[in-house]
């Protein structure tokens, strides 16, 4: 008995925290990713961001936590993680220094691609047609997929890709840490649309 | 007797990392850093990288030893810190992936400036004289100074500084993990210099 009042209160924190972050989540079947942007944009006191980053494939709190503070600070309009209890982790909690509360958070839910439609769908990873990142110009709507620790992006979902993007690396060790490539990726877009809106004054 | 015998044991690990990571120290009574710089481009087999990562305002292991990793992979020449101590710890350890048996840290030794003319020293830190890093050009040869995580650059340093350069941040929260914001800038450093390459070939 004491265990399931436990799963009891759990599950009424887990409530509280989807209706927080999601409030439309109880409300509409389907995600209504257009509103959850406006109103971020609204937010924000601007309207020009089309910034969606998805790391539902990454697993370390640390990195997803990461993800959440730098994502907020850039103006993106949602991190996408694998599941809403990441929210509940201490780590995250730690490293998003409650970011968390400013950005929409999504669960990924069946086909994001479906729900994106309009969206770039952009890989960061090494595949032999990958661009530069010092050569690539992102979309105005652009979706972000950031790969898993170990694996990366697999196999079966790099032919779902619009595109893919790696970052240039010169040193001996490979590979960046996930967390550095994805606010690499999401300063670069940040940098392009900056430099786009002074060009149009 | 038994806390001396650990001290001494501990004593002969440091002078073994001393040895490994700066071969010169126990030879040369100065810093010859650019013998260093030059050791490091023939390993990576070039010779035009001159970026110097100081890092010694830095207090947390996790984020000095992601700085080693991303400093490693961009080609930095060299990774200023406050102690080599943080070489034996766990957390250092755990995020730098041991880009530290690649990259020459260098213990901060005195007063850094005199032992890197020539070079422009660049406080990565909000003032009201700091450029905007989306319009910031970086010199070939660049020292980047991170500030603290707590207290950023404190203000009897900033004078020292050539110039300061911040990250335009467009969130609701503040300031950005002192190892991403010094990633963007070691990014933005080497996006410029592989842009100059190409438009001399």
């Amino acid at each position: 008995i004491g265990s399931n009042s436990v799963e009891t209160d759990s599950q009424t924190e887990w409530t509280d925290v989807q209706k927080k972050i999601i409030p439309w989540k109880n409300t509409t079947p389907s995600l209504d990713l257009e509103m959850v942007f406006q109103d971020r944009a609204a937010k924000l006191g601007k309207s020009n961001s089309r910034l969606i980053v998805v790391a539902s494939l990454i697993d370390k709190p640390t990195n997803l936590g990461g993800l959440c503070r730098t994502s907020e600070i850039f103006g993106a309009s949602a991190l996408v993680v694998g599941g809403l209890h990441y929210l509940q982790d201490k780590q995250f909690q730690h490293l998003s220094v409650s970011a968390e509360q400013w950005l929409p958070l999504v669960e990924v839910n069946g086909n994001i691609q479906k729900k994106t439609e309009g969206y770039t769908i952009i890989g960061v990873e090494q595949t032999a047609k990958s661009f530069d990142l010092t050569e690539y110009c992102f979309p105005e709507k652009s979706l972000l997929l950031l790969g898993n620790e170990h694996e990366g992006i697999p196999a079966n979902l790099i032919h779902h890709l619009d595109v893919c993007v790696e970052i240039p690396q010169q040193g001996i060790i490979r590979s960046l840490n996930v967390h550095v490539s994805g606010a690499l990726l999401i300063w670069e877009y940040t940098r392009q649309q900056v430099i786009k809106q002074k060009q149009q004054k």
